[in-house]
């Protein structure tokens, strides 16, 4: 009830704050027998660490992670498996300048009015660093999806007004910034770097493409495997909107251009197009999951600007300190984290299905 | 599990098929002591029923609802309330034609490569007949927020090309296609006409505005109340995607102009613009809830289209019958409904969140 | 969160009162393809229903199912499962007498503490009467359990100081108590029909026996099987104790004498005696799997007794109507109900423990 | 879905094996602003600590708990509160022997049938070892009761032939036993230590009292206050039977004898007899809460036992090593939390009873 788990027969509980001891994860529901390794899981951690490159924070955080429980003899038992990631380079210092003030676009002003009282230091439990505990648990659905021959790619899609027009998934990590198309990640990149320059950050667009998901998956109604998607990366920091395919684009579009005609293609219904984004009555159809998510300009910045104080006095604030100009290059592999859970907990849930 | 439930404090769960016997709702989690008549429910079925207007379907449904348990001596007693529909206008005769094949843009193909089958007679459960049990619920919910003087306002932002620029609340119920800006409603009725006239259909944007939600609702870190909103909207019959606040906008904003700088108000702490739609970090800040969704345009149209059988061979189909060339009008009082399911079942959770 | 829903995988929400418009029980989880009829359903209703015998309420209740939704062409389609029986014989006139009174052993009070105000006509929704949607939705989890070869046996054990001292389970639907022990059949007929010429009622014990569950099912460390059957048993009206097994009798047993070895029998491992009632560790392994309850003399007696009204005044009650002296018999089927559903929904889990 | 969590609104999810690394229990629910300290918690752990006494196990643990998360300036911030005890005294050299044996009594035999393998060392996660979290989460659980005036009283009844028969809640600490009743302790001190020396175990009777509760707890039908104490007491290692007040003795009494009889105290309804254990309709009525549960003889016992192999050998062991004789007093801290736990949760719940 406290908002902290995800999923339902793969379900995961995420634990911890910003400045705190560290940070954690309680898996449930992985089977028995899974080979698991703590490397396997650093993998996708560093993918998400700070301080990779020079447009993200330079905090610097090891994110060593330990397997606490669950694994036996290199295999998962069946039962819980915990994860921890112990915090090192925790300056909560800067912050107590902040502690009496609401940082605008920040969520210290909503925990005060929930909680009574906010941990301040780093955003406390409200801080990105959260998704820790979101990307580990996503390595081992990654890990259960690929037994079963689905892959996750994500990507950045967009950065402020730079679009990738091309899209080669294995240009996606050579450059800094996770875009599929060299030339455009260039740009992407300088942007970024003129935004930190003025104290400004920028918005972007991540998309995350599911390929070998069979068709089946997700339940009618409220559970659909589109809904279940919205939900999984609109919980992430940051983002505000979600599509499907083609998403708000089908606002303009007629019946017959949006709908994707089904054809036979080597003894397997298929459709034509993919404007749906593989998704149909909230069930998968086998063709590619598509979902875009935005992300909006990092709300840290090295900018006055007005706000008020916890009691009630006008101020200005500028939020010094080291953070992420545009969230969307580090957001990647935590959107490809979710879509990972949302579907291993779908394909379980659609084992159920039938007799 | 069977995705057929909403809500965890405040829980609907529905069931019914287009074409059997009728349409329920149980509804679990409404305090004892709200006063309730069948027609405070029946009030908002009508605004979702079908033949209302020439842009809706002409499939007459009553739609007459029941209060079967929950209810004693016109209050609530606590316990669970069953809501019932009998269904009366089910033609089933023309759906023997489309039992083999699959309708583009329907999910009669994702339904057999779930269950094995399904009942064809007008999507059986896929339809959107199923939302009766969502607004009937939801009538119960707008009935308990009204309480604590929340306000939830839907309306048609968009129809193809046609955008409202003016919002007058109370021009919405004044058109058919529920749009706040009278001109554009003209305008938007003559796109669907035209667009039924070629036997093609158009999509739209629905907006909902929930007014006097207080500060706190909304729980770190899955369930936070944005999170909870993108899966009630996105749940609804052809939903391809949903913004809160700016959206997808977002993308292309800097840090300085996305952050909505705090003031004080009345001695109440405000934000001076409202880009993030009233929820930051997850949380509801006291400003107006802004919800925007997208309906793609309604797969069932009067067009040849290609398509293929259950046994793989190719075909043509063309979806004769009666169907709203445009969706968003009756999606209006439906998202309104999802949104106040999420509001209320988190306005119960939120009341943990202090000793 | 209304406590009316039972189950994870397949699981059962029951609504209705005792003097409403009717019951009705939705059912999740039910994979597509069974076969199902109404007159599947109306069996196990039939043996739970009142005016059976002598030894039961005369109230008649026809308790007529109809499948409202799930059910195409005869099978399961596997969305929820809508099961109703309308209420006929609802003489709520004696009620008023009550409606200000506490009735001892009755929920009169608590209700009225809970909600503020109760429907008293015939206990609402506290009466056993709910258990109509129990044994509806555990008629569909007993063919599911068949085809698994798992079959349930429940019968009466006790009544009062008679005790069945043989068990044929040919014998326990030929007599009107439900008892394995022809004898001790009639000596419990004598004692409750003295009971009833009393005025007053007799306690028992009810057993459960579930054959061929396969070793695996039940989940570490709080959905242990025995814990789920526990709860399940204990949520029945008038249940006051349930054991597992030997049960309370372990308290006097040593180690050596209680666990029972494991040997082999047919290339299969099984143990020697059953002591555990077939779980261990929470865990079913392959025996017999042997619940009892305990259910209290029923409360309602001819009798007068002191009492309080709502006011708060001393009074005297004497609960005239039609009650079952002795509960057991009727409790037979809802046991068998909710040990079925219970096993059930673990047979689901279960399929998940191993990759 | 995999059984490692507790409650719904105030919910745990615990975490560890006997050999692993550590132990654990996430805590969510718990609202922002209680005091906590981790002695406040160590002191219930300490109560539950193998090497109290010589009736308990001599393996070494000091089960110090350390707050990961959750706790800022002193106080619980609403977050999850993440609780970790490392292992220490993890001797696993001598479960060498007996990984391919199945211990009589023990999980061994169902946690191979239902993962595969399983971790040996210990009982692995199906050793009492992991009630750690539980007792560690019920410590909080008991702070927010105390607030409300509850307070848990948890005390050997019986062990053996041995009957508490007075009870006296002072003196229940002051033996190592944990018996209110001073004389039967030295009676099961003794029964105890000569069950040891011949190598082999006794059962007993643990009773849990709850002091304070209001009426109004629990709710209908499935959730009942009675039914989830039910769950929450069988889920302990070794119970195998609960009752609620006079519990099985209700199956011989009548109604005139069993009905506790309402009547006014101090301008309160309470009821003049305890029968029903404080629970009518499975809702609390004022009234102690009275629950008691039986633990079977500790399965580990110094004797020749036959059993057989994973390979299915005929084969006979003797289960040397440290173990308690008899588990009931180290029960007791344990079924207090349980109780605790379910309690709090319920208490929770029923804040939404009415408007």
């Amino acid at each position: 009830m406290s908002g902290s788990s995800f999923g339902k027969l793969f379900k995961i509980t995420t634990w911890g704050e910003s400045h705190g001891r560290g940070l954690g994860v309680v898996v449930e529901g992985c089977p028995a027998g899974l080979s698991l390794k703590e490397s396997d899981i650093q993998l996708e951690l560093n993918r998400r660490r700070t301080g990779q490159s020079k447009v993200t924070t330079t905090r610097k955080e090891g994110d060593k992670v330990q397997i606490m429980s669950g694994v036996f003899n290199g295999k998962t038992t069946g039962t819980p498996i915990s994860l921890l990631v112990e915090n090192e380079d925790a300056d909560s210092s800067k912050y107590e300048l902040i502690k009496d003030l609401y940082r605008p676009g920040h969520a210290d002003y909503t925990y005060d009015m929930k909680y009574g009282f906010r941990d301040y230091r780093g955003g406390g439990r409200s801080s990105a660093r959260e998704t820790v505990g979101r990307v580990a648990a996503g390595a081992i659905a990654k890990k259960l999806l690929a037994r079963e021959k689905i892959k996750i790619i994500g990507f950045t899609r967009q950065v402020g007004k730079n679009i990738a027009q091309t899209i080669d998934f294995n240009e996606i990590e050579n450059n800094i910034v996770r875009c599929p198309d060299a030339k455009m990640a260039d740009k992407m990149v300088n942007a970024i770097m003129r935004a930190r320059k003025k104290g400004d950050s920028l918005g972007g667009i991540v998309e995350v493409i599911a390929q070998g998901v069979p068709a089946g998956l997700g339940e009618p109604v409220f559970d659909r495997l589109d809904a279940d998607l919205a939900k999984a990366v609109m919980s992430i920091p940051a983002v505000k909107g979600v599509e499907i395919g083609v998403g708000f684009q089908s606002a303009t579009m007629t019946g017959s251009q949006c709908n994707d005609v089904f054809a036979m293609k080597n003894k397997k219904v298929i459709t034509e197009t993919n404007n749906a984004g593989g998704i149909l009555g909230g069930i998968s159809n086998g063709m590619d999951i598509v979902v875009k998510l935005v992300v909006k300009p990092t709300s840290s910045i090295n900018k006055e600007q007005n706000t008020v104080t916890r009691q009630g006095k006008k101020t200005e604030i500028r939020v010094e300190g080291r953070h992420d100009p545009c969230v969307a290059p580090r957001a990647v592999p935590i959107a490809e984290a979710m879509v990972a859970l949302t579907l291993i907990d779908h394909l379980y849930r659609n084992k159920f299905s039938q007799l």
